[in-house]
């Protein structure tokens, strides 16, 4: 493709500049693309028509979108997130002298970023892919999403102004539209594409990831993809706390429509009277919550589909229900529940089911709730609900559980990911293609860098970030020790 | 296979229990591993016989690899290296309180590592893979590599000795062998493998990492392969200098038969009479260097057939070759020249001699040098001859060599490879399958761990890296401030 190869290479001319950018500069990049999203009149209401989400929930995504971009100008004007090691150099040292030796991180390229259709801001052209990309000195292409192409091009527009504004390169940013496969695998084969972000579906997720690692030269993929955020419910606690809990669970499974990727799909719980009642008052919750529009007519088409499909499983029943009739844009909230004997041997009850759905897997006791969690695919989140006393007496399936998930949390909800140094959003396969990174917060940064070491070379020669008198200040692990 | 999957399930109840060692168990462990490698009567007799490497190279190394250990050990008893990070709760923040969330690494899982050929001690059995892994919190796998089997015995004996003594649990290192690949394949497609660590061919590497990849639940690999190291020697300093710049490479090419990763394959230059004095100088010191024996035959044919494909490319040159005639177990050291123009129209120039060897590009100016580099692989290394004021009036190659390499070299030779905490053994494709670790120094540990938040666990329920009162002194990110 043509316009393809134009864009990569574009791309690159600007990476070999931008790179070497001070982090001041970078900085003042990313504060005016804040800026000038805040500026955009028109995006809060383009939004809302294209993607059917609540005014709320759009502005304070845009809060959630300007708020990353400036947490990343903070951290690369910092600057010490680079990880600088300097060794100096031992002449004397027998039998061989040690050369100096400095390191530190650096941008891998361009990079090529699909956002996702449940975030049109926070994921999506200015999102947490292409913001930390931007802060590493990688230039990005964005591949709009066809489901909120105009909101898109809003955002593009403000990216593009900011980077003429502060004098960035031609070409550090790039918003390329095409319908169909034929544009997004293009970008991604392309020789001179070093990374890709991804959030959506784990079909279009594992595709990308399958075709980067065919290249020629394989490139990392982070895809973030299907999560069904498990919910464990301990027995004495619940017992205490049947109704908040499900008052507490039910506005987190029809939180926007359920559209979340760390919506609560999956409620492991022992089956036992306190079950039963905790069961009626979410079953209430459910059948009291409204249906709403969905994103777009796919996405509520397919969870129809998929709903029916759960429902249609053997064991499976359904709970609860909203009381009112919605019609085909809308996603209807629907609690059910299956005995765990069935669903440990029908993997096809472990598949996300996308919008505002719950199952409640009853296990007879502690020993098959081990064995649903040992069974468990990798998760964004896992939750448990129980009090300090009871987890204690539980650790092993702490044990456990902490291999399946990136985000451990006890009595909350999994949705709701704050954007901090702390958060981890992320996990083993299939919620994501490489639990060793995270699409949220700082430490994003790092999927879009790799070290490089200077050996030996003059002080004028080095990155500001590893010369000697360490004038920009940052804190290193100089010769073995942490300083500033 | 039966064997392998008692083998990996041995390993994963290891490490449901090993991954929660506190560092200062886990390097008591790493600490007598060394002393167990050093107190074994027969290993350098038995490396000697089984790879032809000298007796000072083979106690060389076996410093290395204690001192290796034990760096690790310095660094999980410290602790900082988990990369933790605290951001308090906001309770009354508005509109949403803030969560309690707190992040660390922790280890992925067992891990499945196949030693070099080359580095029968560093990069094998006890190795800088296995050392980082058993540092991270995983359990270890070693595919013995069949070359040197019974060196890999003695130091396999030695770690398992090691877990004995300081009561780690049984499975925490095991030692697989078996000829051909199935045992490697079984070993890496096995569902509770988490990780792969691999040093060798291409071929090797690739073809591990396309089945990690190809896997229900793709894991990482991280293969370091194939690298030709190139050096440019930039004429001005290259004019005061050839014949001292001759004998450093020289050095290097012939050290430990070539058969090093950080080998100088290929040297880049400007074609002029001070090139033609460094070419002869260079043809003089090979000459007087002997062919001695490879580390097996079938390293040794591979190199008399790729260095007869080499010689066989049009326009390639022999200029220099040792004046003793070696036997058929030997790399006899040669160094060829060929024209850049040719140079760029024929790939397979680009490939690896493993071996005594490398190859001169003579270049007709700076812009054809510029265009040898562009077209180059990604690398382990790169080096530049060349003094400070040479090198700041050639800045844009600087620029691009980055690009291409995982660390950079002034005025030295990239062979000797420092365990620093500086260290970056690693590059982009085909040098290794991910850029952005290394193989070598204490961050050699990220590839093998992953980061997990929690979120709103009492502090009893917390890893001590994580609890309020920071028991283990660590430095953290508290609230975005880097302290202890």
């Amino acid at each position: 493709m043509k316009a393809i190869d134009e864009t990569l290479n574009k791309a690159q001319v600007a990476f070999l500049s931008y790179k070497n950018f001070p982090g001041k500069k970078k900085a003042e990049f990313l504060r005016t693309v804040a800026d000038e999203i805040e500026a955009l009149g028109t995006l809060v209401s383009t939004a809302m028509r294209e993607t059917n989400l609540p005014e709320a929930r759009i502005i304070n995504e845009r809060g959630r979108t300007t708020g990353h971009c400036r947490m990343f100008a903070d951290l690369v004007e910092e600057g010490s997130w680079v990880d600088a090691r300097v060794d100096t150099a031992l002449p004397n040292r027998m039998p061989a002298p040690k050369p100096d030796i400095r390191k530190m991180l650096v941008p891998v390229g361009p990079v090529v970023v699909f956002g996702a259709a449940n975030f049109p801001l926070a994921y999506s052209t200015a999102g947490g892919d292409t913001a930390s990309a931007l802060a590493a000195g990688c230039p990005v292409i964005v591949k709009a999403h066809p489901a909120h192409l105009e909101t898109s091009k809003l955002v593009a527009g403000a990216i593009e102004k900011a980077a003429i504004k502060t004098g960035m390169p031609s070409g550090v940013f790039q918003h390329v539209y095409g319908e169909g496969f034929e544009t997004g695998q293009a970008l991604v084969k392309h020789p001179l594409t070093k990374a890709v972000g991804f959030t959506g579906s784990l079909a279009g997720g594992k595709a990308l990831f399958d075709l980067a690692n065919q290249r020629p030269e394989p490139i990392p993929v982070f895809a973030e993809m299907s999560s069904i955020n498990p919910v464990i419910l301990l027995p004495e606690t619940l017992s205490r706390d049947a109704a908040k809990t499900a008052g507490a669970l039910a506005a987190s499974i029809t939180l926007g429509v359920g559209q979340f990727c760390t919506n609560p799909g999956l409620i492991i719980a022992i089956d036992d009277e306190t079950l039963q009642s905790f069961i009626a008052a979410l079953s209430t919750e459910i059948q009291k919550a409204l249906p709403a529009a969905m994103l777009h007519q796919g996405i509520a088409d397919n969870y129809s589909k998929k709903l029916a499909q759960a429902l249609a499983q053997k064991g499976v029943k359904a709970e609860g229900q909203s009381s009112a009739q919605g019609n085909p844009a809308q996603g209807t909230p629907l609690v059910a529940s299956v005995p765990a004997e069935i669903f440990l041997q029908n993997p096809a009850l472990s598949e996300e089911v996308f919008g505002p759905f719950s199952l409640i897997v009853k296990c007879r006791n502690m020993d098959e709730l081990h064995k649903v969690i040992n069974r468990g695919h990798g998760q964004l989140t896992s939750t448990i609900i129980g009090d300090e006393t009871e987890i204690s007496r539980h650790k092993a399936l702490l044990n456990v559980l902490i291999e399946k998930a990136g985000r451990l949390i006890i009595n909350g909800v999994p949705t709701g990911v704050e954007v901090c140094p702390s958060q981890m959003h992320g996990g083993p396969y299939p919620s994501t293609t490489d639990s060793r990174f995270t699409a949220v917060g700082a430490d994003a940064i790092k999927r879009f860098v790799r070290p490089v070491s200077f050996q030996n070379f003059p002080d004028s020669l080095l990155p500001d970030e590893l010369k000697e008198a360490n004038p920009l200040g940052i804190w290193r692990v100089y010769n073995g020790e942490f300083k500033k």
